[in-house]
């Protein structure tokens, strides 16, 4: 009985910070600088919008040095990285460290190729505050190993991953997040899970890109609270997806009611649909 | 009363102006040349296809001297721009003039760095024939000043910019747009302005970038009337989206309907709506 | 009488054909490597991604290596083609050929400019196992000739390409596929129509693109019978718009309500819907 109520309690109390951050993030309307893949550009900005932050893609090395460290927080993503692209990322990551602005690495497809892992082991090294991944990503870079890759889909759950996600944490300093059925959160030591979202938003491209940059804006508004920023970021991305599911045919239309639903988020969805419990 | 009447007229002949060159984009299918940012690009070649034009999304530098000179206008922005990809923005640039092809550009974030206000004001100096941006930009351009910015989103009223937009008019030659709740057109002399469109429309990426492809759609079928054919763009894109608005649940709805409205729109509608009205 | 039942049973055979082969799409979920251009990429994803299919847009020289030989089909498309990428898709294309993989070329455009015209003619002599394009580029690249263009958009019908098609599937050993009203597909002696699709559909821009995409995952669950594979992705796609209009009020409902349909394609739909005829 009394262990019911804690876990109410629990439950009760991470839903108003995950409402608090939401209301945070549409009064301040954080800058968020995005270096990211081509595919994910368009849906990643219209998240952050929807969301009351402000995007700005700006990935130009020759601008960092007067952007970034204007920005609220930095969002960088692999996706389609090529080798033109690395330098800026790296600049971007440094300034931001520098200036004191939380910054995200979304390693996607980190284990398919032994250029990209290279990349993305070395822009770990200059101090992300979160890395958000799937399963296969999490685990290839805590393991820095190339290994046979589903591309961008992960061919692991996100429970599979609990271990490397934590090792990765403690190694990186970084709040960890593994995306899957459950999200997984972790700095290392505590271990949280989202319970929200739906299983066709795998069916969208770049949903998993658009969550990242939804955690960069939500860090941004409480810089001192990482893994609950991120937890609280991940089950409203879902909670939206939830309420998208309701008005949609497929994955196009959940596409689009997934952004409107996050948009008009109110705080009754939001306290009564928030699912974040303590794993470990 | 007189007065009145007159207001009338002049209401009636804008909005007999702007129908009249919706239907030559939709009876001529211009086609224009677009060297964008990664964002905009799906939707700026779809808001030109529901507006009866044909996109060409053709940014390569060794492309430019065979395929500029037959398109019909050029669209040029600097969203997502490159030091890579401006020498091809600028020989597109000369290539129109000498071939009196009109173009458009679209300074996005213009005093979001040094390095991009100089493109800018390089471009500039390459005589478009429309420029169109939010207030930050087009003050920023007429200042020739990097400043505090909120990004791509603006920091001030398109009102505020009525001065900066007529002392860019008169030193560059060309017909300047300020988008905002009302969107301003000026000559450097005449000023209208432009009082269609939502508010949530700043809620979708891409919407100012495609509203300048619009617009080089438009004069593209009439180069002789620049400034009114500008305001017929701004006035039809935002009536669209006040018919979309009529459907939306949230940005991404207001997205999809947007386009079909500007698909759809027919004389009845753009007789009743259009409101553009001289400003001084 | 006898051939009305001959052509009734071939219908059935097609029908059937194209229902397994999305099956299979559907149940192996073949890794198809995009290189392609900035316009389509997140629709061409999507599109996959609604098949069945897993995307992956790597397009960076340094990591074909390590992954184009684990993928089941490779798709390239010009469309936003710069000399740097080239060297890429080259790689990809061979790497393709020698780890025994189909490849699908777009060849966007084609005859835009010689740049455009000499790298798809370079490609092509890779030995694709599909080149899918609109009448105009077909007849551009089976000529080998640089002409006035409309852009992306075709200024020929599919059935005035159908000597090119044939010549050209001859020279280069690939089944070529010309879309149009009705989209033609020649292996240089056999041609079948696909009788699907709705007008509407090249007002969405990256339609084109993304049933190009779509060709790659059939042909990588079904090497043996490209021609087969290549009309039926065709057939599917159209019949997905088919659907997609009944609900559509314009270009961008139809774009949304095609991704769902193909989506939730089901075995009656498809037995009933596919129109897929032999020509000569």
């Amino acid at each position: 009985m009394e262990s019911n109520k804690e876990e109410q309690a629990e439950a009760t109390l991470w839903a108003r910070k995950s409402w608090a951050l939401l209301s945070a993030v549409r009064s301040q309307s954080p800058l968020i600088q995005c270096i990211t893949n081509f595919v994910s550009m368009d849906l990643m900005a219209n998240t952050l919008l929807s969301a009351g932050a402000s995007p700005a893609m700006l990935h130009t090395l020759e601008e960092i040095p007067d952007f970034t460290p204007q920005v609220h927080a930095l969002c960088l993503n692999v996706g389609t990285l090529s080798a033109d692209w690395l330098p800026a990322m790296k600049l971007a990551a440094q300034l931001a460290r520098k200036s004191g602005k939380p910054w995200v690495i979304d390693p996607v497809a980190a284990g398919a190729s032994g250029f990209r892992l290279k990349a993305c082991l070395e822009l770990v090294e200059l101090k992300p505050t979160v890395i958000r991944g799937n399963a296969s990503e999490i685990i290839a870079l805590a393991n820095a190993s190339v290994g046979p890759t589903k591309g961008v889909d992960s061919s692991h759950e996100s429970t599979d991953a609990v271990e490397s996600a934590k090792s990765l944490a403690r190694a990186s300093g970084a709040v960890v997040a593994v995306s899957g059925a459950v999200d997984i959160v972790t700095d290392g030591e505590r271990v949280v899970g989202a319970h929200n979202g739906v299983a066709m938003m795998t069916k969208i491209t770049a949903t998993g890109c658009s969550v990242t940059a939804l955690i960069a804006a939500f860090i941004a508004v409480d810089q001192t609270h990482v893994l609950e920023a991120t937890a609280a970021a991940l089950s409203l991305f879902g909670i939206a997806g939830e309420m998208g599911m309701e008005m949609a045919n497929g994955p196009a239309t959940l596409r689009i009611h997934l952004i409107d639903s996050l948009h008009g988020l109110d705080e009754e969805r939001v306290l009564s649909r928030v699912k974040i419990t303590s794993l470990l």
